[in-house]
C-alpha cells in the first residue's frame, strides 16, 4: 500500500470548504459595508513581520509563548503576526508626514497564534481590525461604540445577544490607588489580577494577591469595588474623572450605547486608558467576543511624532461561534443562478455560447464539463441551487430557440436564444 | 535620541495603504465577479501547511531555495504556503467522498516565496487560483481559457494587449521522442532546457544541450521546431495527436482562444499534461503574467482516488504591471460619500445622528472627530472625496432644517431633517 500525506490541516488551522467560505464571506462582506459607511479605509500589511515590534508593547504571553518565529536566509528575526495593532502603527508611523489626521483606516488580516486548540481557539483566524489614528477626542471612542453597534446590527443580532463593557485604565488606577490603597507601582500587577478576575476562582485570587502583598481588607475592598458597576462612578475622584477621556463618554448622551464595568482591563500592555469588550449575553458563551481599547504611544516605538490610536479586533472564530448560538449565520449562496444543460455532447459549443451571453447579465451560469443525460444534469442543477435550466436542443436551436425551465415550479417554455437572458432574468425576479 | 523600530515592511513584502488597497479591492471584485458567474466557489486553506506536501511534487527551485520554513513546538516541519495547487490537492483529497465531481473552485490566498525582490517578484503575494477537479474533459480547457478571457475583458484589457499560449507536455514528449530524437527519459531535462529558452543567450543553451548529450544537429533542429508555432501540429505524430487533451481543445471552435506554442512548459513537476502561459504583447513587460496547467496525479499523494486537476494561479505583482503598463488600473475609491458637519461643537451630537441616518441608507457618511472651522471642514470634505455636505447649524437645526450642499457645483439647499437622505441620494444620482 502506497504511504499517503495526511489531508487534514496542520493542528489549530482550518480548511474552509465552499459553504463555510460562503459563510465567512457573506459575514465578512456586511462588516466591510457597515465600516465603510462610517468612511472607514481598508489597508493590509504582510503576515512576516520583524519580532521587535511585539517585543516590546504586546502581552509578554503573546511574546514568550505563542510567537511562531522563524530566521530568514539573512538573518532576520521575524514574526508571523499575532495580532495587527503592531503593523499598523507601523504603517501609520511610515506614512505620518503625508496623513491627513484623524485618519479611520481598518483591514482583515490572518494572524497566528501558537495556542491549545479548542473551542473558540485557533492557530490562524481572521481578524476584522478598525482603528482611528491622531485624535484624543472623546467622539473617537463615541463613533467606535456606535459602529460597534451597527456591525452587530449589520450581522442581525438584536441588542439583547450581547453588551459592550467599557473602562478606562486610568480611572482603574485612580480606583487601586485612592480606594484600594494600591501603591502606584503595583497597579500594573493588580490590573493584570482583575483580568483573571472571572476566569479564576476566589481562593486563587485571594492567594494571588496576598503574593502581591495586598491585605484581606484590601482584597475584600477590591471584591466590592468591581462588582459595583456604575455605582462606582459617582464614588471616584475628581481628578480621575477629569483625566479620563471615557469619562466624557459616560457624561454624553452616548452613554446608552455602553455598560461601565471596572473588571475590564485587556491584556495588551499597549493599551493606555479607554479598555472595551463585547460580551455574548448567551449562558452557553459567557467569552469576549472581541475588544479593544485607546493606546497612547505605540505609534511612538517607530517616530518622534505624538500619534494616538484608538481600535478593535474583532476574530472570525468568535463571532461566527456567537452567530451560530443565535441562529444568526447566513445560509450558503447557492453554487449558481442558472444551468445551461446541452441534450447531447454535439450542442456542449452551443450551450456554452448560451451560457456566455447570460454571464454577460451577471448570471452565474454553469454548463456541464461532461456530458450526461438531461434528468441527471436537471437533478445536478438542481442540486447546486440553480433556479433556472435552459435547456439546449437539437431541433430548437436549429431553429433558433432554447427552452428555460422553472426549476422551483417546474413550469417551462420555449424562448428564441436572443431572448434568453432577458426571460432568465425577469423569471429569477 | 531614542532607538525608533524601522517602519519599513520586511524586505520583499508590501503595505498597502488606503489609495494602494482600493486599487487592489477593485481589480480582484472584478475577477471574483468573473469566476463566480462561471459557477466557481470560493475556498481557503491555511498559510502554514506541513513542508512534505512541496517537497513531493513542486518544483525543486521552490522546496530548495524559496521555502519559508519553521519548526514548531511540536517539532512539526512546517512551512509557509508557496502557492496553493499542495493544498487545494489536499483538501479535495480529505473530502473526496463528499464532492459532487467535477467541482469547479477557486481562492485568493497569500503565498510566500523566498525570492530576491526585483520588478514583478516579491515574497508574500496575493494569488487568485482556479481549479477544476474531477474531469479528464478537454471542455475543462476549453472553459478555463474561455474564463480567462472574460477575466481579461474584466479588467478592461483589450484582446491585443495579451496572449494566450499553451502547450502541452504530452505532445512535447512525442516532438523531443520522433522529432529530436531525445531518449525518453531524457525528455524532463530537455523540456527543463526550453523552460529557459527565452530567458537565456542561445550560446549557454547551446552548451547546455550539449551536456544533456544532444548534438549539434539535435540543437539546430530543436531550434526550428520550437519557432516553428502552429505549423509544428501538422507534423505531429498522430498517437501523440490523440493521446493529447489539449489537441482536441486545438481541434475545436474553441482554438481561437489561445496561440499554441511548444516553448510553454511551466516550472512545476506536477503538471502533466496542458500548460498555458498567458503574455503581456507590450514591450516593456514580455513576462509572463501568468499560467497553469493539467496535473493527474497530485490529489494523489494524499489518497488512492484518481483525482485530475486543471488550473492556475494569477498573482497580484504581474497582473498590477501590465494593467499599469496599459493604464487600466481603476482610481482609488472616495473616501465617503457624503461629509456632515456641525458649524459648532455643541451640534457633533446632532450631526452624528444625520450621519446616522444617511449610513441607513447605505451612504458612505463621516462626521469630523474633532471639531473644526466650517471652512476647514468642507476643504477635508472635498479632499476625502465626498461630493455632497450636510451643513447642520444652529438655528436650522432647532427648527428641523438641515443645509444640503453640492460639493461639485457649489450650490447648497435648506432641506427639512428628515428628508436629507433622500434629498442627498438623488443629488448623489
Amino acid at each position: 500500500m502506497a504511504d499517503y500525506l495526511p489531508t487534514a490541516p496542520y493542528r489549530g488551522t482550518r480548511d474552509f470548504l465552499p459553504a463555510e467560505m460562503s459563510v465567512r464571506t457573506q459575514v465578512f462582506q456586511r462588516l466591510y459595508d457597515v465600516i465603510e459607511r462610517y468612511g472607514y479605509l481598508r489597508y493590509d500589511g504582510p503576515v512576516l513581520e520583524p519580532v521587535e515590534i511585539y517585543e516590546a508593547k504586546s502581552s509578554r504571553e503573546i511574546v514568550e509563548q505563542q510567537l511562531y518565529t522563524l530566521t530568514d536566509r539573512g538573518e532576520r528575526r521575524l514574526a508571523l503576526r499575532p495580532e495587527m495593532t503592531p503593523s499598523v502603527a507601523r504603517i501609520i508611523a511610515g506614512n505620518a508626514g503625508k496623513l491627513p489626521f484623524p485618519v479611520r483606516w481598518y483591514s482583515h488580516p490572518n494572524c497566528h497564534r501558537y495556542e491549545r486548540p479548542q473551542r473558540g481557539r485557533v492557530r490562524e483566524h481572521w481578524q476584522i481590525n478598525v482603528d482611528v489614528f491622531g485624535s484624543d477626542s472623546p467622539s473617537c471612542e463615541t463613533e467606535i461604540f456606535e459602529l460597534i453597534h451597527d456591525m452587530m446590527a449589520g450581522l442581525t443580532a438584536s441588542p439583547d445577544m450581547w453588551v459592550l463593557r467599557v473602562s478606562d485604565r486610568v480611572l482603574l488606577n485612580a480606583i487601586l490607588t485612592t480606594m484600594v490603597e494600591v501603591p502606584a507601582d503595583q497597579t500594573r500587577e493588580v490590573s493584570a489580577l482583575i483580568d483573571r478576575w472571572e476566569k479564576y476562582p476566589q481562593d486563587t485570587l485571594a492567594q494571588e494577591a496576598a503574593e502581591l502583598g495586598m491585605t484581606e481588607k484590601q482584597f475584600h475592598r477590591l471584591g466590592e469595588i468591581l462588582s459595583a458597576g456604575d455605582a462606582l462612578l459617582d464614588d471616584l475622584p475628581g481628578e480621575a474623572r477629569e483625566q479620563s477621556v471615557l469619562m466624557r463618554v459616560l457624561d454624553s448622551s452616548a452613554r446608552h450605547l455602553v455598560t461601565f464595568d471596572p473588571l475590564i482591563v485587556r491584556g495588551f500592555d499597549y493599551y493606555t486608558s479607554t479598555v472595551f469588550e463585547v460580551f455574548d449575553t448567551s449562558p452557553e458563551n459567557r467569552r469576549s467576543l472581541f475588544g479593544g481599547g485607546r493606546y497612547s504611544n505605540l505609534v511612538g516605538l517607530f517616530c518622534a511624532a505624538q500619534i494616538p490610536g484608538i481600535g478593535f479586533g474583532m476574530g472570525d472564530v468568535t463571532l461566527m461561534d456567537f452567530l451560530g448560538t443565535h441562529g444568526l449565520l447566513p445560509a450558503p449562496r447557492s453554487e449558481v443562478d442558472v444551468a445551461v444543460i446541452p441534450v447531447d455532447e454535439t450542442l456542449a459549443q452551443a450551450a456554452r455560447q448560451v451560457a456566455h451571453d447570460l454571464r454577460q447579465t451577471g448570471l452565474r451560469t454553469s454548463t456541464p464539463l461532461e456530458y450526461r443525460k438531461l434528468g441527471k444534469e436537471l437533478a445536478r442543477a438542481n442540486k447546486s441551487g440553480a433556479r433556472v435550466a435552459v435547456i439546449v436542443g437539437r431541433d430548437e436551436w436549429a431553429v433558433g430557440a432554447v427552452t428555460i425551465r422553472n426549476m422551483v415550479t417546474g413550469d417551462q417554455q420555449q424562448t428564441p436564444t436572443d431572448a434568453a437572458p432577458s426571460v432568465v432574468t425577469t423569471m429569477l425576479g
